[in-house]
């Protein structure tokens, strides 16, 4: 059994981008500048942008947050939002989501220019995504197609299963994984909350997605020996013997599945850490198609 | 068993679509306009476009018929279609594929303006469609939900298997028939080149949706009882007792398989005849939403 160990393949990514960052620099090129929009003061979405923040300093990006109050109108928004599109300056942006109720999220995303998509939420790139073009891939589907190359796992003709049906992850993952060329070129069913009989589908599959948010959904039981084991899931659970209170538990029963499974992401350390990585990745992506 | 008569039931469209266009001259109101647009005179492509304006026709649209020759230069079309976007009078147009080499498709029918995309083929609006939002659905799969649903066929929980994974069929079917609401809801196995072990995917399927262009490939050892069989192939097979010297055939040995499916599609006569429906049901929804 190998652990698919996303901690150490983020940060040999985020080493991989920051010496492409050090030769555009020795060029005199221009760096990636990525802007983060936050509205309002959520504690766990401060967290994240603030994290994303430090690693674009780690990688030698520039980095630009802009904090909105939590009044603020749909108006004031998208006018910043066309403001961030006609900025030469700034290469992508994101939108740190969710965002309070005065304001519609869906126009909100659609008014990205898709060339500053980064997050890849706009319906044009998933589309290119759908069809095969280049684009940018949300940075969770995106982590985890690269956990899969980088630890040359075979997908080709394999059975996938993806459980969960959500825009950011299970849809997208279900279509990258269908797709021609590596990783990819897999059988995938998608199965979800209307979905009778998991356990026979999941028992069938070579490779298992999981994407529901449900701690300890995927059993041992469920899973085939040398299944490949992906678990997207996380979720806090309540433990007052943890320092913070709580513990972060994911859809897999890791410590019966991980006897069975040929390849798992734990959790956390797994598929979590791709995603900033993923994200500085479509931002150096972004950079490089603004110069030609 | 019953037969999913597509004649009949675009027949049905083509009327309530009348009606409709009827009670808009009534009011006094602009009538749906759509223009395909041909490059070249291959033999085929021309008998589509003319069985659609004959259908606009039927409907009472108003329809144009835009000719250009072979020899015509990507620059030119780009110009043409820029027409198409901005003039005010057409709702919807579709450009007819093939292209001849000289003409990037790709770059072509991204150029046309999402909102008159009537084939449902731009990016944004197959993103749109993934992401559950409202938007024009290539008109083959959204022929096919509309026999499922006049023929009131159950999809919720079911095991649906798509064959074939290409863009105006396999693909957007998959997304379709696992997105919330009905028919969707199925937990759906995308299959194509690359799956392995067909018939073990097959016999598990409530419902199989073949887009592969095999004739024949579905045999009745791959059908469980009661099955539900939409046959989207149709090839010409050479056969020196038709009249024409061809037959139509579908990818499902219709014969055998009939005999163990709850519903199925013939070929012809099944999915076929709604597609140019539902090209003219996208066309009615374009000018509705270009009168809000």
């Amino acid at each position: 059994m190998t652990i698919l160990d996303g901690k150490k393949v983020s940060n040999d990514i985020k080493n991989e981008i920051k010496a492409e960052v050090d030769a555009m620099k020795a060029n005199g090129e221009k760096v990636p500048h990525l802007a983060a929009v936050i509205v309002g003061d959520d504690g766990a979405s401060l967290t994240y942008v603030n994290s994303k923040v430090k690693s674009c300093e780690r990688v030698g990006f520039e980095s630009t947050m802009i904090r909105l109050p939590h009044t603020t109108s749909e108006l004031e928004l998208l006018k910043k939002i066309k403001e961030l599109n006609n900025n030469d300056d700034i290469d992508g942006f994101i939108i740190q989501l969710p965002l309070p109720p005065q304001i519609d999220t869906q126009k909100v995303l659609m008014a990205v220019d898709p060339s500053k998509d980064v997050d890849g939420f706009h319906p044009e790139n998933f589309g290119r995504m759908a069809l095969d073009m280049s684009t940018f891939i949300p940075a969770t589907p995106f982590g985890i197609l690269e956990l899969l190359e980088r630890y040359d796992v075979d997908t080709k003709g394999k059975h996938t299963v993806v459980i969960g049906r959500s825009h950011i992850v299970g849809r997208p993952m279900s279509i990258l994984m269908s797709r021609k060329g590596w990783p990819g070129n897999s059988t995938v069913t998608l199965t979800h909350s209307s979905t009778k009989n998991i356990a026979q589908i999941t028992t069938q599959a070579d490779i298992i997605i999981s994407a529901l948010g449900v701690p300890d959904f995927v059993k041992a039981e469920m899973v085939r020996d040398d299944a490949v084991i992906i678990d997207v899931g996380i979720t806090r659970v309540p433990d007052e013997n943890a320092k913070r209170g709580y513990v972060l538990k994911g859809d897999v029963d890791f410590e019966n599945v991980s006897k069975k499974a040929s390849f798992i992401t734990p959790v956390p350390g797994g598929v979590g850490p791709m995603t900033i990585a993923m994200l500085l990745k479509n931002t150096l992506l972004a950079r490089e198609q603004r110069r030609v």
